[in-house]
Order: C-alpha cells, then structure tokens, then sequence
C-alpha cells in the first residue's frame, strides 16, 4: 500500500457543550496543523498517489471554509460538537467530495482511503480514518 | 476509524542482558516521549473518542509508576529486559486496565484499540498495538 | 551564558483590529506552543539555572490566566490587538512579575534575562526577550 | 504488533517526466528523512523486534547506494520517476533484500511487515507499506 | 527585542567544489526548510513586527527564484560552493533588497535584523544573521 | 554572523544531590538529543563555517564519552550534579579543547562562538553559549 501526505493548518474560534469538556465549555480557539493521508494499493503511470499540487491546493481549499471563523456560528455544525475528531471527519469528508467530483485529477480515481490527522498541540492530536 | 492521541514522558535508567546490546549492556537511561492512541470506530454523544483530560491523567499516572526509576530494580520486570519494545506494551497494557477499571469515565468503553509509542530518540521509536 | 527552556501551551479565541490582518480581522483562535527561557550567566550552587519544575508550574500558572478564553473579552487587553507579538511580551513580563515575587525560589534571583516564543502554527512564530 | 523504526537521510538531485510535474520536471533534488518500520507480532527472547543496530546499519547501507548522486542517471531507475513514492518502495524492497539474506540477524526473520516513509519536506511525505 | 518567524521550503540540485565536501562533490540535491526572522525593538501601531502575510509571501518569492533548480547553472552562483550557509546569506540579503525596496510595507522600515536559518536534515542547518 | 549546527543524542543514567530536585534524586535516566552549534563572521574559502563531516565526528567522539554510562560513576562529575546544563557545559568545553586541538581542521581556527544544546524532553531543554 502506498500513501501520500500534505500538511496545511487552520485557526479557528469555537466552544463545546457538555460538562466533559471542563474549561473548554468558554469560547476559545486552536490552531489545527492538518494532515491529509492520501492511499491507494499501486501507483499511477506517473509513479504517484495523487499529484500531490492538487491535493495541497484541494486541502487548501478545504481549511479556507472553515480557517479564521468562529465554528459556532457556521451552519453546518449546528448542534455538533467542533472536537478535533468532528472536525477530522469533516475535512475527510469534505476531501473525500472533491475527490469524486474530479477536484484532484482522474488519477485520484484510483484512491481508496483518505486519513485526515488534526494536531490540536505539541501533545495532543486526532484523527479519522475512512475507505473511498 | 477514529482515534486520539495523547504525549507525554518518562525519564528511566535501565540495562540490558544479552550480546545484541553492545554497550546498552551497561547501566545507561532514557527520556521515554509517550504517544498513546486511543480508537473507536464511532464517537460517543459528547463527539469525542475518549475524555482527553481523563486519558492525559491516565497516561501521567501509568507513567508515574515508572518515571525517575531504575527499572532493574523494579520487581514488576524481574527477568525481562525493559526494551523499548516491552515499556511500550507495559504501557499499554497498564493503560487497558485502567480503561477496563473505569477510570477513563463509562465513555472509555466503546473504545476498540490502544497503540502505545515510546520515543527513545530523534532516531529511534518503538510501538505496541492492541485490541480491547 | 546558560539558559533553560520549558514548553506549555494555550488556547485561545481572539480578533484583530485593522487592514493589515486580513481574515484575522474576523473571530478566530489560535493554540499557542509557549516556549519560555531562563537566562544566567553562571549556574547556582545546585548547577542549575532555575528550578525547572517551580518554571514549569509558574510558566503553566501565567498561561492559565489566558487559555480557554476569548482575549477580546479580556480587561488587560482593552484596545490592544493580541498578536503572537503582543503575546510573547505579556508572558514575558509576567513570568518576571513571578521572578520578582520569588515564585520562582531565591535561586532565580540569578536570573539575567527571559526570552519567551509563541509557536501559532507549524510556520510561524514571534519571540519577545528582555533583561531582568 | 509490534514495530521498531529508525530513522536516517539520503540527499539526491533528479527530474520528473509528465507535465503533472509541473516545474519539477527541471532538475531539481530533495533531502528525503528516511523512516523504516519494522513489524512482528511477538517479540524475540531478547524482548526486541530486531537488532536496532543491525537495522541501524542497513538502512544507512541502503541509503548509501543512493545518497550524493543524480537519480537521473542511475541505471535502476531508467525509464521511472523516482517519486517519493517509487523510492519509498525501492528502499523497502532492498532493506526485504537484506532481510531474507539474513543480514539483519537471524531474528529478523521473525519479522511480518515493513512500512518506509520518506519526507520530502515539512509539509509532505510519502510512504509503502508491504508484508514479508 | 521582539522577532517574527515564517517557515517555507525549496528543493534544489548541485555540486560542491573542494576535497573537504567527499562525495558532495557529486551533483546531488537537498531539501531546505527556510526560516526567516524579522527583528526589532519595538512594535509598529498594530502591535506587530512585520506583516506576517508580506512576509510569508516575499519568503516565498526569494524560494521561488532558487527552488526547482540546478544551482550549478545559475550564473548568480557562478564559482560559488552553494553550501548551505552561502544559501542562508542569499536568501537573507535577497530579503533585505525587498524590505529596502518596500515589498514588506512601510512598517518594515522599522526593522533592524534578520536571521535565516536554512535546515538540510533533521541533523544538520545553517543559519546567517545580519543587521539591516 | 554564520553558524552551522549539528544534531546527535546520548542515554545516561545520573542521579541528583538536593531537595530541589525532588524525584530526580533517585537514579533515573535521559535521552539527551544534542544540537552543537559553531559560529564565525565569516566564511571560509570553500564557503563553510566548519567541515561539517568532521564536526559530525567529533561531536559524535564527545557523545561516545558519556554515552550508555551511568554519570554518577565517572570521575570526571565526581561532586557535580550532571544536570542539564552541567552537561551542555561539559560538552561545549570538550569540543572546544577538541577544536583547539585542530581536530575540526585548521578552517576551525576561524570559529569564535560554539552554543551546545541539549533536549532532555519535548518540554525541556538548556543551553550552554562561550567563545572560542
């Protein structure tokens, strides 16, 4: 299996409800240093995983809608929870749409798994793990 | 998949029986950076994998035992050498007791895997992976 | 020279006031990776530069006054946008306060200058140094 | 399962063919931080995954055979892109090589996977992970 | 004295001239990960040292001048070693050149140092610091 | 002004004399990952601070003094506290007698500043800086 990594980041304002989160119930914020893990079981005719100039504008792309905002007020979290791990799945996701629309070339086509990690501090970081 | 990870350290003197080790065959130590991983294939209602100030607690805690010690007078080791690999499990399986005891919250039961890293340099890593 | 360094961290939420900042003009946030070093040109009788672990608590007892929090919202901060450089500086000085109070031991006396830098992602950090 | 991983440097100069390339089809180089895993389910009587001096040793002789040259025109290589995936799975395959010839000790014959990442920068790596 | 750092990368080949390199005397390539540091005393009416966002991107235009190159062909470098300290004072002169001719704002006339540091491994960097 | 800066590491075992240091009294352990740093105003005829290749060595020779022992048995700390920055001051001075020795080359003699770090954790390290 190979695989193919980008790391961008984002910095974000947001809040969490629900006692478990102790001081992190006040608005504050993070800066998500972001990985996106790109996998496939054989490479392209070009000897790659995915150009790896597409994937890092895509991810780009992907943080510019959500970078420099205060979560709690976006609409597509409403009544979620914007932990690292919420928000891992949603850049997946997010990567996994872009993918199937042709955003990173039809040698994509060949992807099957997409890994996104949020680094939320030098000791703490999340990640979500899905099949194309 | 879904998982959080958590850092922290230990600071240990040891030595190893066996020609392999050249001279780590004399008493010599280690600073053990600890990354645990904590998996589960969905989230919980709060939208986390796990509470990240119970497990850093955990995590200091299992460490706790180990840290500032030379571990060749640890009864806990007798008869093993406390490889990188072996603390890596130790760890691990210290943290599952615990998780399995309730003191990672009631949450910490959907959790299906732990991976345990111990950095034992700028070079050299060594991991254990297991199921719950 | 001698110097020590230890690493902590904050989160917080924040916006800036004027053109230059771009989108950071909007609420966002930002994880802080606080590096704060101790400066001496000559060790103590310990042969040390400072208790590392009253640094660690005093350096984690400065950042608690501001993580988990919307610095907007913060009286200290009144009219002052609360850039990484701005940061930087507040930690410095209050660090000092600390020295000056003998939070730090007597030991810390001996100190000579501070320098403290705030890591805002994983390609950009401000440092702010000064004498005591 | 466990896995131990070290980790060295090779520094190379070549050029890519296919306009996906983009301006890396000029000559160009890379410092590729080098990191190879290596796995088995159980340890060895000396509580170890392998001879981390042994596998120290081999991978340095590994990247040996292609650090300080232009990839261009190395024969191994003609006709191929020597991506950071190619060369993830070139280096690998050779450090298999040297497995199965036993130059990593006999225990190393225990071993079930191995997994080679290369860093082509702070922002990018790639990686090939293959079973023994 | 405060300071702001941005971090960008460039990939290039050369050779170096001189028995005291051994086989770097062989066409070959590195990875430089560039930190460049803007000094001053004071901050400007925004509270910061530079604009972070004209300093990223005019790193990012000295970069673009040398990466994707094979630095033995470039006539600015003719009977040059491109070592990587002669690189780190290129960069930081290229850069002082642009804050001289107000690239950076007008508020980079308040700067009095820079520092650039240019990593070629994960065991090796560079750095070249001058007044402005 | 130009540095170059070389990293490599050493695992030791040491205890500490003095309440200060509380559990670190007892014996224990650390990996020490060691960044030697050599400066000069300016560069040498082949465009270098230093031979990096022999600065390579020789900090490589210091480290092997110290490496894999227990610090509290060798004579050379006999009465000291190998603390951090005790360490970071032997090494210094060790590779300045070497320098002075001409083991770092007769370029060497143009060095006049050498700062030896030392990473006792991910949240911990300390620096010694003299003059040649």
């Amino acid at each position: 299996m190979f695989s193919v990594t980008v790391r961008d980041h984002m910095m974000i304002a947001h809040s969490f409800q629900g006692e478990v989160f102790g001081p992190a119930q006040r608005l504050h914020g993070a800066t998500f240093v972001v990985d996106a893990t790109f996998r496939r079981p054989d490479l392209d005719d070009d000897g790659i995983v995915v150009d790896i100039g597409r994937a890092t504008e895509q991810l780009r792309a992907v943080l510019g809608e959500l970078t420099y905002r205060n979560l709690d007020d976006e609409p597509a979290f409403a009544g979620l929870n914007t932990t690292t791990e919420v928000l891992a799945r949603t850049v997946a996701d997010r990567l996994v749409q872009r993918i199937e629309a042709g955003d990173l070339g039809v040698g994509a086509r060949g992807l099957t798994g997409i890994t996104v990690t949020l680094h939320e501090s030098h000791i703490a970081w999340a990640s979500y793990d899905r099949a194309l």
